[in-house]
């Protein structure tokens, strides 16, 4: 059956994230249910790495296989016409042979926080309002004691189960903008709600309540008490995932 | 009675714009109910201007006036705690003398188009989606017929009476950032969809569907048909008010 990759941009406001959960909606299953209206077959769509609950996705990556039809370039448009707003295709091809998990060489987050001091209207979904001073430059320099590959053991959830928290992070820089600042983190892929720990733990650095070398320290321990609290959801947007046939940065702009 | 200034942000989404109206919920008659809690009376609420529905603000100034000892730096905190997320007060403080609409000296209003082949799941609400090429020099070159001190009655809305037509435009430029397009344009005021017009009629010239000097030579008319049609109006943000005491662009960044 010929594979189709999908390239999918969605305010994740509205959903408990990328993966079909029993308590709310998740965006594959909105997504099947489409496919499923289109092609007479509910088919199963596998993305990069799901994504969490309230978390966004400028370029999120996902592939089902189908005998369908409907050219593989035209299934980004059929979709969108009855996808609700908040989850739009933005690029559909054919990829022989090609897993958007296995076949991910680098992914990009991106976690924005509105250091104004008030909220924005606009971007009260896409950013954590945070009005506490942060001192860019002691995040910074905690931010690079990620570099490298380490174990991340620190800044998994605890709970979840996994084989090997050996993780490669090849870039993590913070800027500012007026009152807006972004982290930006690449890595060979992140565990649940790691990045979220990451950011969280470098707010706390920022704002005085912990020490700069923390982050180097929760590394070396492996202890998930080393590190500080998760932060907020809305703030997270997975940016950007590169393949060796494929960079979403492409479409998302 | 002192008189308190305050700068506003809103998604004009769920509104039917600034002024209060009979047919929906108006941003003006919210501010005034939470300001109405706060001071136990409902004052009058004056803009820089009205914004149409669905028309958004990144910084729409008004004034009111109360006896309330409420200090005027606290009144931004203490109205957004109650008001909904998608209205927001940047700061506000006490302006003796200073009139929110007779004091304006310029007005800036921007127009975001997404020129992708598919909409945005994050620019729903703020962007006009247009999927057709759009030749952006053609579009420019119609612009600056707008610059200088005209007689702009093509661009009202048939039906609305005003006393004078003639506005100056200071700056009207369009710029590309990948797949968005965006026109921002500064004059000394704009008559009601008079934005949305001169868009809307650029947008025609853009696609090839109306020639270059249409503009020009609607300014020389007066006459509306000879104008395009009126863009819709989430595009549309009053992006900036300047006065000779304020420029709101400190507060909205």
């Amino acid at each position: 059956m010929p594979r189709i990759r999908l390239i999918i941009q969605y305010d994740g406001t509205n959903y408990v994230g990328w993966q079909t959960q029993p308590n709310g909606i998740a965006v594959q299953e909105v997504i099947e249910k489409e496919l499923e209206k289109l092609t007479g077959t509910r088919p199963a769509l596998h993305a990069s790495g799901r994504t969490d609950s309230g978390v966004h996705a400028l370029a999120q990556v996902a592939h089902f296989d189908t005998d369908s039809r409907i050219p593989a370039e035209k299934f980004c448009y059929a979709l969108n016409v009855g996808l609700p707003r908040d989850i739009r295709i933005l690029h559909s091809d054919e990829a022989e042979g090609f897993h958007s998990r296995f076949d991910v060489i680098k992914k990009h987050y991106r976690y924005t926080v509105n250091n104004g001091p008030h909220a924005g209207a606009f971007d009260r979904n896409t950013a954590l309002h945070y009005h506490y001073h942060l001192d860019q430059n002691k995040m910074q320099r905690a931010a690079d004691a990620l570099i490298g590959e380490h174990d991340f053991a620190a800044f998994k959830s605890t709970g979840t189960d996994l084989e090997s928290t050996v993780r490669t992070i090849y870039s993590a820089k913070w800027s500012r903008e007026g009152n807006t600042l972004r982290f930006d983190i690449s890595g060979s892929g992140f565990m649940y709600n790691m990045v979220r720990i990451i950011v969280g733990t470098m707010l706390e650095i920022g704002s005085g309540r912990r020490d700069e070398d923390s982050i180097a320290k929760a590394i070396q321990s492996k202890n998930r008490s080393d590190a500080g609290a998760t932060a907020p959801a809305h703030g997270l947007m997975l940016y950007r995932v590169e393949y060796p046939t494929l960079d979403t940065l492409d479409f998302a702009r």
